[in-house]
């Protein structure tokens, strides 16, 4: 099976929400549902799984948000085309991994997915990009009503949504936004900040979600807790303490535009530099130096590219979304050539990442 | 007392002699010479020194080839122009520090250096830009045999001249060529070179002489020997072990290309570009990174900027260079900033570095 052509631009939900936010890059809220009479994906059989694939494809039919959306067997796919949709956050890694009667739900917008037999019967998410947990709980919420009027879901009134995992027993929702944080890293004012967010019960992990080391000053900030919180209160609190994180990210920049500015501009140009003339430039290094591009333009260094062309970049960059624009398999030696010299033709030209 | 103002744009050896050698930057030859009936300069009372220094101006008065030299007085340079001096190697870093009685004899084309009252009466030095030694060893015996006619050396028919140190004594020849070996440093065959140098009795250095470190894989490669070895013989040697260097220089560079070429364009470019974008540079990166731009161009990856305005840029971004073209005094922070902002200018616009 061959992914919709229409994947290969650019990465859909990047370009929907408040797609020039400086600092936060995302903003993502994801349910887990199970449908009552059927064991957990884990424990089920064949048969069983697909089952619970026949009626989820059912409720998308009848959904008004998912109708176009595109389904896609996992199982069908080559593995450069999973990795491709785990790096835009389409798929999760399991997923990815997975084979028979998993699959994933797409609207052609690219900000809503729904993955079928994953750790849960239904994983749905909404992902958009920039500061915009409000709009992506109204959507996510839309579709799992609709849903929910097919569907039969497993709920406890004592508990809430039952889940595979009890961390997500409740709502099921995680809430998450990918933040940009240099001034805060540089200035090692982060760790106060990071357990500050943890004391309030949200976890913080990197770019590549759970388990991910944090690289090029993204931080991903969620909640923990499923139970005893409702929706609109996680989302609330996450709102509140982005709000706060970012308002001392400001404030880092601003003290370090006064008291460095020259050690700051060398940092962001001899970024620049690299990115427009290395040949060789491997995964890590793109993310760190984007990142200082990144910062480069919060601090009016730089007048481009814009954040949502950096946005994109830190997609394109990878090794899936290379091979895929490259047509072909590419050796890592390869994608790093391949990596440095997209990333130049972007940065001479300003010309579109997609 | 001001330096004269011909000395205040290019380095004037470097405008002579075979200038566009891709290899080796430059050659030199020094002799030292004490007059008879005076104590070593260590030795010497004030008006010993008074008098050896009198007798040399008169010796250099009478020479065709430093008539129009400028002399001059250390005592009466501010502590900037004894160290520009030194930075472009027309006096000793002993001479820099030294005071009363202590002179240097520059001709106009700052090929030729007498300076009076170093560690002997007299250190004549000529110094042309790449290899060169025939050509230099012409001129300063010229000057030599000039001063032998008006000065009575100190001479013994068994040793040869006498000098302050006995590692001098015999010819008091020293000879060197500045060479630059990228490709066998990078290739580590660099260590089995020297240690062939060192083996047929010569020495190795780096960038600043006698003490300094290895840096921008410049190497200084001099006699150390002047004993029971004649002047020619001493230049023939040097000249001999030159070529076949810069011939292993050659193979590894064509390795090099052959087995890693976009490895060897990634360095040059990543050089390129933070010597075009840097905000701050220190004397130290200035050095490698100018020394990866000589590798480019010396791989045909570069076609800018010339060898000749290589070698000069090496002179021209060291502190007192800085300080005399900023017409003050600088810290060492805004010396890193002036320099990546000159070599900014250089690199863009190709202008000039005089």
């Amino acid at each position: 099976m061959e992914l919709p052509k229409s994947f290969l631009s650019g990465c859909g939900w990047l370009k929907t929400g408040d797609r020039n936010n400086d600092l936060v890059i995302s903003s993502r809220i994801r349910l887990a549902r199970n449908i009552e009479g059927f064991p957990f994906s884990q424990w089920a059989s064949s048969s069983d799984l697909k089952r619970i694939a026949e009626q989820v494809r059912e409720a998308i039919n009848h959904s008004a948000c998912l109708r176009n959306a595109n389904l896609i067997a996992i199982e069908e796919l080559e593995s450069v085309d999973r990795h491709f949709l785990a790096e835009r956050y389409m798929i999760s890694q399991e997923l990815a991994k997975s084979g028979i009667e998993r699959y994933v739900a797409i609207n052609p917008e690219q900000t809503s997915a729904l993955m079928i037999n994953e750790e849960d019967h239904i994983r749905l998410q909404v992902l958009m990009a920039g500061s915009n947990l409000n709009h992506v709980w109204n959507l996510i919420s839309s579709i799992d009503g609709e849903l929910e009027e097919s569907l039969d879901f497993c709920f406890s009134n004592t508990f809430g949504y039952l889940t595979a995992c009890p961390t997500n027993v409740g709502t099921g929702i995680r809430c998450s936004v990918m933040v940009h944080l240099p001034a805060l890293v540089i200035t090692r004012k982060i760790e106060k900040v990071l357990s500050a967010v943890t004391q309030i019960g949200l976890t913080v992990r990197g770019l590549s979600g759970e388990g991910s080391d944090i690289a090029g000053n993204l931080f991903q900030i969620s909640n923990q807790w499923t139970l005893g919180i409702s929706e609109k209160e996680t989302i609330e609190k996450i709102g509140k303490i982005l709000h706060q994180i970012v308002e001392q990210e400001r404030l880092a920049q601003k003290q370090m535009m006064d008291d460095n500015r020259v050690a700051l501009e060398d940092k962001i140009w001899r970024a620049y530099a690299l990115l427009r003339y290395a040949k060789v430039i491997s995964s890590n290094e793109a993310v760190e130096l984007l990142s200082s591009i990144r910062f480069g333009r919060n601090m009016g260094i730089l007048k481009a590219p814009s954040y949502e062309q950096l946005n994109e970049m830190l997609i394109q960059v990878r090794p899936a979304h290379l091979q895929k624009r490259a047509g072909k398999q590419l050796t890592m030696v390869e994608r790093d050539e391949y990596r440095a010299e997209l990333i130049r033709g972007w940065m001479e030209n300003g010309q579109s990442t997609a």
